[in-house]
């Protein structure tokens, strides 16, 4: 097998990439950023996306991918037979390619490969846990992540579907709706008429709604928590929630917790002093757990130079 | 204005339409079926089939369509701007023509255009007030009908929705599942691999159902429920919504209830005692809705012979 020299950690998602190149004698380390290369939005575009981020760093360090060990960390990697097919275009161009989800590398990040729960708060929610086995090795059980249908309470999606449903009941009850909530969330779907919402703009709005169109929503709850209490009811759901999918996450174990995603901010304020008590900052992202990634492919095929 | 010798109505869905056309001095009836008609689904076949079947059913009672007064009850009247498209191909060619929503025509048939509280449970479930106003006028009143998403609690889909997520919270906790519906529910989504239910599996078939494949597993839920406790459970929380669904559609009222759907005959045996003596059964259908509401017209256009 070729001399190893360099590791390479890719972090790619639905709006950009960045690639992070180190050569492991020396610790000089070259970084690019691109667009997206998430798998299932648009394949062409990531592997286009890959290999001039790749040509680029590998340019910058005058070194050949064979001697690189590199990990892809990407979103869209539930499609096991596209996962393969990135592998095929890519694998014998390194010494070795390893291709992970971005929820792994964003765990790995986290603490910095250490045990940690992780849980994540975007349009959906999914909790991770990195633990080590009776082996010493780090092994990782997921906790929802199921999508907007079941679960993925604690997300910014279903902040904005309860603020809907709160709006569709109580126009359903009244004929309008009276909270300050629904009533700014109607101002929101109801884009055409300025005026009165109808049963028909409702029912339009509803069945072209997507999960983002839903965590646009989301925004208006946060605001009026302090004013409405339909907002406040919806907030103290979502936080119970979120609590609850920390323990499931956490488990029986003792792991600190680290709260990643859009959300997660606005959250953390939220959360009980008991479970604020448990949460821990991030030590790192995405691309830094694709890089440990790659150190540990390193060890494991015994390239460690 | 040309005489007016006849009534056609008109029952259009997602897999046949059926007509009648009735002569106003001597009652003889002629009646024909065809495909589909709903309108969300493929307007063209919808226009060609209606098309068809007034040439058919004019032919067979030498009439023209203009001595007609014509009521269309179709599927997929949600968008007003397709209504209005089939209005203009067909207005010109009758004397009178309207066209309602399928639900419509049913509640009309339900108690053969007097007032009724109608409750449908098919793949969603939506009620309906038909009741007249202090003018005399039948007026309606919609109550739930907003879809899969918000709501549909009480229709076939909700029941296999329930039944999909009972296996998640079980695959979650135990990393199988172990009730007789979930396996049940395992064994129906894990078409590939006849073995052991996967996150995979499971993922993959939740990234592509549909509401009609959540329904298709209602059956499961209804055959297990006097062996399973899960089953039973769903079951208890369809009954109670199905209860709540003719408590709002009935609102402050003492009518009848109608149940309709592919689900109405399996959930009313389930139903309280109090419930079922609400229960009157259907003195029409659509078709005969579709009738009623075209000899209506007559009268509110002055047509009467």
């Amino acid at each position: 097998m070729t001399n190893v020299n360099y590791i390479l950690g890719v972090d790619g998602g639905g709006t950009k990439t960045i690639a992070r190149l180190i050569n492991l004698t020396s610790q000089e380390q070259w970084q690019a950023a691109s667009g997206p290369s998430s798998l299932t939005n648009d394949f062409t575009g990531a592997v286009n996306v890959l290999n001039a981020l790749i040509d680029d760093l590998t340019g910058q360090a005058a070194c050949q991918s064979l001697e690189v060990v590199a990990v892809f960390g990407l979103a869209g990697t539930d499609d096991s037979d596209i996962v393969t097919k990135l592998q095929q275009i890519f694998a014998h161009r390194f010494a070795v390619l390893d291709i992970f989800n971005d929820a792994t590398t964003s765990a790995y990040g986290a603490n910095n490969g250490g045990e940690v729960a992780v849980v994540a708060l975007g349009t959906g929610s999914v909790g991770m846990r990195l633990q080590f086995n009776e082996q010493g090795k780090l092994t990782q059980h997921i906790v929802g992540g199921w999508g907007f249908l079941i679960g993925d309470e604690g997300g910014g999606a279903k902040l904005g579907y309860h603020s809907v449903q709160a709006l569709v009941t109580e126009f359903q009850h009244f004929g309008y709706v009276h909270s300050q909530l629904t009533q700014a969330v109607a101002r929101f779907i109801n884009t055409k008429d300025s005026g009165v919402i109808t049963r028909q703009a409702i029912a339009v709005w509803l069945a072209n709604a997507k999960p983002v169109n839903f965590a646009q929503l989301s925004p208006l709850v946060t605001q009026h928590q302090s004013v409405c209490p339909v907002a406040k009811e919806i907030i103290i759901n979502h936080v119970a929630s979120v609590e609850l999918l920390i323990k499931d996450t956490r488990a029986a174990t003792t792991l600190p917790v680290v709260l990643l995603g859009g959300l997660a901010q606005t959250t953390q304020t939220l959360l009980s002093a008991v479970t604020k008590r448990l949460l821990i900052n991030a030590k790192g992202d995405a691309l830094d757990g694709a890089c440990l990634l790659a150190n540990i492919a390193l060890k494991k095929h015994k390239l460690v130079r």
